[in-house]
């Protein structure tokens, strides 16, 4: 389990969401209240967007609450959309390539929860990678393996419908290799620049929490897995099976379910592994 | 705040210690039951005796429950005599130089506990300490200035003496600067290679604690800020003002204030700086 | 590029290959005199064997002659047989995870060199691992994944004849996806505990330089990248293509190629992703 | 031995001084062609200046070529004003806390050289510092303490002065100690955030290069150990003793020794202890 947080709105500098909080992201990574694990002590992350399409990236294996060099960018860097993570490894090693964010050209993701039993599905689900983002890949976790499969099913062009579809794919896997021990949660926070999106989704209904805030000082609008400043009535928490869209104009509520039921994975596109798919590549 | 351990005996592999007790190190470091802070993350340590008189340091700045290296070198190394100690930074920066154990020579140092409003002493504790040993100071903590002090005092001709001598030292520090908001608290264990040293000692009687077991598995004797197999008749506390000499032959406790008292500071000995004094040098 | 030696023979401790040499493996790490690139400071590792069939690892991302812990380690752990490298990144992230050695079970493994065009042929030769070996992959490298292809192939059975066949595949690929503008260059080393084997490959010519030594003081084995004590009589070079097998009864040189031809990839071994393989799982 | 650059001029990203440039200072940490020793591996460090008096602070260990972070944050992170260092560590263990720069308040200091036989004058010159500045010393190089030093004798008020005096005391604790057999090495660069000043000071008349360029695009201005450009007309050498202020008006050089003469260390600057002195505090 793992800690996040997300902002849009203004530029601010980090640590108005990550340190100055009553109970802000560094506290949280020390003394977590809603979460199975209460340290998030196995390094953290943040991405932020400047004046390049690319987000800058700065991720450590220290916990967060140790970091000096964190404590001074989040003084100085300056931002009006950022994400931030603090991890709390459930399996792997710690290192830098396995610290969220993660992100592909102007793409930047987050993840919370986990694939239960991923050991079980992890080569079928790379196999629905096609090589430019397979090639991308660092690190090992399943969490970096989902963004890439939502980079793979059109995130670019069409958030909602690549969560559908990748959660549908998920969800074959998880049935076909009889993976369903654990659970599957994911609480996902993500951009690619000028919009947040965040969801939570589990099959058991338990993914970690997540709350917004849509007026926090100067208008500014962020999502956190612990309201920042303590339970309060600026910080709503998020249901299940719903896609927030954060942007300029405003917050909007997407189910994540269409018509109560995920995307049909579509013609083959769950069983069938990439390489026998037509040439797609990606979008 | 931190927690330690240290075992002598029969050779055994480190993790006998560190890791595989149902409240081993390990365990303390993500959730200690009785200190503090219940985290201790900020970076770990560990000193054992082998061929040569100097002990082996092993030292980094990751969590030990995250350290893959931590993990293989407990499984793998075997050793008579070591000390090991996770670190829950109350100050500085968390950095290899600053984790505990502490060596010079043969000997081995940790502590436990802080020497409070250090800062306010820290420039006339340095002046106590001759060039040899000044010299080898790697780190910022009052930790390791107060191993040096102890070396200075004839910590390797006499370690109750030197004790007595140095706390004397420090107290007298304290009380000549005001430097009495915080306490001051010593849980030290230190080694030369053939016997353990530990005690507690606070001037407000509530050093962090201590517990030693005399009959572990085939001989062996430890120390620990924690019962390592949880409460049970095999572990006792440690009492405050006691020296306990762990060796081959038996443990002694000696009572660490001579006659209720600490030692006479001795002609000079707090006030002079070092360079004033008879160019005495380490022993 | 990267510099590597392997020892066996009385046990010793680590540093007399590592630290003393007067051309020891620090040294090359910071000086190599025949690799393409001097400076070797992108991590380090060493694997040891003790009084457990799994030998120890320990990696770590500072250069080797930076880190304080390495010294140490190297001065106190004593082994009859170990192997130690220090990496120049060509590619990647440093972190511990693509720091050679690799360990699986008994066997650990390093590699210098590389097989080109990786990203072009990496799909398809996870492909050839079955999931028991796959669900070992901690990093992204080239090097881990043909260590994983020569289990795969029975390295624990046949030495040999696996580094035959996992040749050959390598070649397959690399022709099959005409990943041809790089060389593929494999100068190895592993053991499982009571042998070094180490050889030579490379489909132009060009391994990476290794030396032998079979009478180091007290009757000592080694291979290194570079002479331990600079040019020396006791130092000979290994051909291309032949596998060095090193144990205490003494050095056998086999032909790596069969008849000067590598092995037949043999029954569809290649070309067949694992998955559709009768369900072999590891020898 | 080290190798740095700073600049000043129209806000521009990090990278355009210290990774882009063909041998810019990424490039001269793998490849110094001016230094005594062509690799700097031992950490590096950049501190900018931003919205806040304060400079950001960014530091660590690793090789600075090798450092993904790094290239993150100098690409996305701008500024008109900011010092970098790659650092060859020449004793002492390699830590965030020994990687330059060094900052205290609005000021950022950083050098490359070193005060010879450091060791045998180390004491003497802490207690040149008074406690305000002494209790914010990190690690333990020769570089930060002389930066306390020129904190001490009145560097935010009069550079100039403070360089003259600091310079003075040091040759007079050299010669006390007869500390001669290394020599005193000074290539210094620091800012308060509107100017930088840079000067080679040696006393054998061999401090390590710096170079600075007047006309950078844009009208920029920079200061480094090595053309970053490769040798061309743009960058002109450093004499010795010469301070250079730069600032956005121009550039002046000063005579950094009056009449060919250091300052008188002044009124018993250097001999007498600073608890003996008039209780002066930082200015």
């Amino acid at each position: 389990m793992c800690r996040l947080a997300a902002y849009l709105g203004t530029e601010i500098p980090l640590e108005n969401i990550i340190a100055r909080p009553r109970h802000s992201l560094l506290v949280q990574s020390l003394d977590a209240q809603e979460a199975k694990l209460r340290v998030n002590g196995d390094g953290f992350g943040i991405a932020w967007y400047g004046h390049l399409p690319e987000p800058g990236l700065f991720k450590d294996v220290l916990p967060a609450w140790a970091d000096t060099n964190l404590r001074s960018i989040c003084r100085l860097v300056r931002s009006p959309l950022f994400l931030a993570h603090v991890r709390a490894a459930t399996t792997g090693a710690t290192s830098r390539d396995n610290c969220h964010p993660f992100t592909y050209g102007s793409w930047s993701f987050m993840h919370n929860g986990g694939i239960g039993d991923f050991p079980l599905i992890r080569r079928d689900m790379e196999l629905l990678i096609p090589d430019p983002y397979y090639g991308a890949r660092r690190g090992t976790t399943d969490s970096e393996l989902f963004f890439h499969l939502l980079l793979t099913n059109g995130l670019e062009t069409d958030p909602l419908q690549a969560l559908r579809i990748s959660i549908a794919q998920v969800l074959e896997l998880v049935d076909r290799h009889r993976a369903t021990e654990k659970p599957v949660r994911l609480t996902c926070v993500f951009s690619e620049g000028t919009r947040i999106f965040a969801f939570r989704y589990s099959n058991d209904g338990q993914a970690p929490s997540l709350y917004r805030s849509d007026n926090l000082d100067h208008g500014g609008r962020a999502v956190a897995s612990e309201p920042l400043e303590g339970q309060c009535a600026r910080w709503k928490p998020l249901l299940e099976n719903m896609l927030l869209e954060i942007s300029a104009e405003g917050t909007i509520e997407l189910p994540l379910l269409a018509d109560g039921a995920l995307a049909d994975p579509a013609p083959g596109a769950a069983a069938v592994p990439v390489q026998e798919r037509a040439a797609a590549g990606p979008a």
